[in-house]
C-alpha cells in the first residue's frame, strides 16, 4: 500500500459527498492530512470538523457566514471567503488532491484554480465539466493535472478502462431511472417536493435529488462523460439499470463489455478517487450476488422525462448551451425545492431558456459566466411573468 | 495496432475452440502465420485447413490417422504422430503462440513442452491445470511462458484483472448452471444423451457439454482459477448466472466488482487469448441492453449437482486427487456418451474412484500420470462390476 500521505482539501465539507469523503478519511488516518475545507454555510457541522481534522484554512460561501465562523474559531485558523476564498483554498501551497464536491456551476472557477496548481482533482461537482468542459479539459491536459471522477457512473468507466482505454466502441452510463422511473406523465405532473427528495438506491443532496427525479442528471452524466472520457456524444448511452447494481459499462470494440457492479454506496468511488490507482478496505457492504434475484435493463424513457433529451442536445451544441442548459436548470430546481413551480415545469423552463440563448461556439471563460449569469436571469424573469 | 505476425500452433484444430480460433485469424489474416496443426482424427477438416493455412506441421492423434494423412499430403508437409508428435509440434521453433484447444487431460504434456521453449499460451484445456496446475505454474513462472486463458469466465477475470491484481478480496465465476438447471432429482435421473448435449447458452463439444450439464465443468474451473489467479479455495465463489451475460467478477477488497459481459460467443476470449494486449474488432454480436429485460443471479445447487461439491474438494486436497477426479470424469462423461451409463452415474463413479486414491501429496508429473492411468482404470472397472 502507498504510504505517502495525500494532503487533502475538500470543497463542500459539509455537504453529502463531503461528510462521506470525511469518513473515508477516518478509515485510513495514516493515508490522509487535511489541509483546507470549504462550506456553505453550515457552521456547527464545519466548526465540528475543523476541532477534528485542524486543517490550515476554510473558506465559508458568504460574507456573514465568514464572519460569523471567524468569531467561533478566532484567530486559530485562516478563514477565507466567497468565490475568491474558494478559489484561494483550491490554490494553497502543499496540497496533492482537491476535492470538488460543490453542487452547481459555482465549482467552475475553484476547480480551474486547482488545476492551475497542477493538483489531482477529486472532482464530484459535475457542473464544472457540463457548464466549462471544453476549457477545464485543456487546462487540465496543459497543467498536468489529473483529474479522476467521483460520480458513481464516471468512476466505473474510469476503474472499466485503466487497461483498454484505446479499445472503447461505447459507454453504457447506467441509471437508476430516479424515484418516477414508472410514473405515468399523469402522475408526474402531481410530483411534489418530498416525494422527489427520497431517492430509492443513493441518498444524495437536494439539487441532485431533485435532478435525479427529472433525469437532468443523467444528462448531465452524459456531458461529464463527453468531456471526461474523450468520446463523442454518439458513443455515449444512457441505459436504466433500476437496481443501481451495475454503476456503468464501457464497451469494447471486440464485443467485450466491462462493467463495474456493487452496492450504491458513494463511499467506494470517493475513495477510489482520493487514492487511485491503490485501493483499500471500505466500511462499504459487499454485495451477495446469490441473494440478488435478479436486475433489470431498459431504454431511458426522453418523452417522460425530456429533461435527459435537453442536456444531450445542449452538449451536442457544445460552446455555451451546457453552461445555459445548466444554469436555468439549478434556477428551476431550487424554484421547485422552494415550491414556487411545478415538478413538470423545470424542463420547460430550461428549454425556454436554452430557446432564448444565442450560443457562441468557441466560448473564452468570461464568456460562459456571463452565459451563466444571462440564464439565471433569463430563467427567473420566465417564472414571473 | 499490433503489426507483428503472431505466429501460432492450434492444437485441437478440428474441436469447437480450434475452429472458432481459425475464424479469428480469418478475420485478421494479416496478425497471424498459422504455423502447425494437431487434431485427432478428423482427416477431411484437418486437410483442408492444411490447404488454407499451409502450416510447416501437422500432428495426428494416432498412428492409424497418422498414416492416412500422410497418404493424403504426401510429402508436402512434416506429419507427426500421437503425444510425441503433438509435443513435438508445440515445441516447434519460431512459434510466439500455442492454444492448446485439446480436451482431456491429453493436454498436460504438450503444454509443458510448450511451456519449456517460454512460448505464449492461449489455454482452453481445462483439464491440464485441473490435473498437473501446480507443476505447470510452476514450470510457467520459471521458463517466463505467459498462460493466457481462453475459458469465457477465466477470460473476464483476467481481463478485469488488468488494473487491480493487488486488490483482489474474491472471484466469482458465473455458471449458466447448463441445461438441467431447474431440473428436479427425479427429472436428472431421466437424462439421455440428446438432452445433455443441446446446451442453452453455449456451442460446445461433447465432453464439456456433459461437464456443464453436471456442472462439473464449473467445478474445474474452480481449480483452473486457483492455479491461474494464484486465489484460495475460499477465494472463489461459483454464480449461477443463467443468461450467460455476465462472463464473470472480481470482487476487490473496496467493495467494487469488475465484471466481463457479452453475447456467449467463444471467439471473443479466444481472440483476446491470442491478441492479448491488444484488442480487435471481432463479428461476434454486440449486447444491446436495451433489449435485454433481465438477468438472474443463484447459488449453485451443490445436492442436485454434487460433481461441483467433488471438484472442488479434490482441488482442496491437492497432490494427485485432482489428476484422479478429472481421469475418473473423462471415462465417465465417455462412458455416457456410449450409453453404458446413466447421467447420475457419472458424478458417482467421480466419487468413489476418488475415495479408493491414496493421494500424494506433492506429485512430480510421473505421479500424475500415473495416478491419472490408475483412475481410468479404477472407474473403468467400477463400471465393469
Amino acid at each position: 500500500m502507498n504510504k505517502t500521505v495525500n494532503h487533502l482539501v475538500i470543497l463542500g465539507s459539509t455537504g453529502s459527498i463531503g461528510r462521506q469523503a470525511l469518513e473515508v478519511v477516518d478509515q485510513h488516518p495514516d493515508q490522509f492530512q487535511v489541509m483546507g475545507l470549504a462550506a456553505k454555510d453550515e457552521l456547527d457541522l464545519l466548526y465540528e470538523q475543523v476541532q477534528k481534522y485542524r486543517p490550515q484554512a476554510v473558506a465559508l460561501g458568504d460574507d456573514k457566514e465568514y464572519r460569523k465562523f471567524q468569531e467561533m474559531v478566532g484567530s486559530t485558523l485562516q478563514v477565507m471567503c466567497g468565490l475568491e476564498g474558494m478559489c484561494e483554498l483550491a490554490s494553497l501551497d502543499n496540497v496533492d488532491t482537491v476535492l470538488v464536491a460543490l453542487s452547481g456551476a459555482v465549482g467552475i472557477e475553484p476547480t480551474l484554480a486547482a488545476i492551475k496548481k497542477s493538483r489531482r482533482i477529486s472532482l464530484a461537482n459535475k457542473e464544472t465539466l457540463v457548464a466549462a468542459g471544453d476549457l477545464v479539459m485543456q487546462a487540465a491536459w496543459e497543467y498536468q493535472s489529473e483529474i479522476i471522477p467521483v460520480d458513481s457512473e464516471h468512476s466505473a468507466i474510469f476503474q472499466c478502462l485503466q487497461a483498454d482505454k484505446a479499445y472503447v466502441k461505447k459507454i453504457w452510463l447506467t441509471a437508476s431511472g430516479g424515484p418516477f422511473r414508472d410514473f405515468s406523465q399523469e402522475q408526474l405532473d402531481e410530483v411534489t417536493v418530498e416525494m422527489a427528495l427520497s431517492h430509492p438506491n443513493w441518498s444524495m443532496g437536494p439539487k441532485i435529488s431533485i435532478d435525479s427525479a427529472t433525469m437532468m442528471n443523467k444528462g448531465l452524466e452524459v456531458i461529464e462523460a463527453h468531456h471526461l472520457f474523450g468520446l463523442e456524444y454518439d458513443q455515449i448511452q444512457v441505459l436504466v439499470q433500476k437496481e443501481s447494481v451495475i454503476h456503468s459499462m464501457v464497451e469494447l470494440i471486440d464485443g467485450s463489455f466491462l462493467a463495474h457492479l456493487g452496492v450504491a454506496d458513494m463511499r467506494i468511488p470517493i475513495q477510489y478517487a482520493l487514492t487511485y490507482p491503490h485501493r483499500y478496505v471500505s466500511p462499504a457492504a459487499h454485495l451477495d450476488f446469490t441473494q440478488l434475484g435478479c436486475i433489470h435493463f431498459a431504454a431511458a424513457d426522453e418523452k417522460r422525462f425530456p429533461a435527459l433529451a435537453l442536456a444531450i442536445a445542449a452538449g451536442r451544441q457544445g460552446g455555451t448551451m451546457p453552461a445555459v442548459m445548466n444554469a436555468a436548470n439549478e434556477v428551476a430546481v431550487h424554484a421547485f425545492l422552494d415550491r414556487k413551480i411545478a415538478f413538470r415545469q423545470i424542463p420547460i423552463l430550461v428549454e425556454q431558456t436554452m430557446l432564448a440563448h444565442q450560443n457562441i461556439y468557441v466560448p473564452q471563460l468570461e464568456d460562459i459566466l456571463t452565459a451563466d449569469r444571462w440564464a439565471r436571469e433569463y430563467c427567473r424573469h420566465l417564472m414571473q411573468q
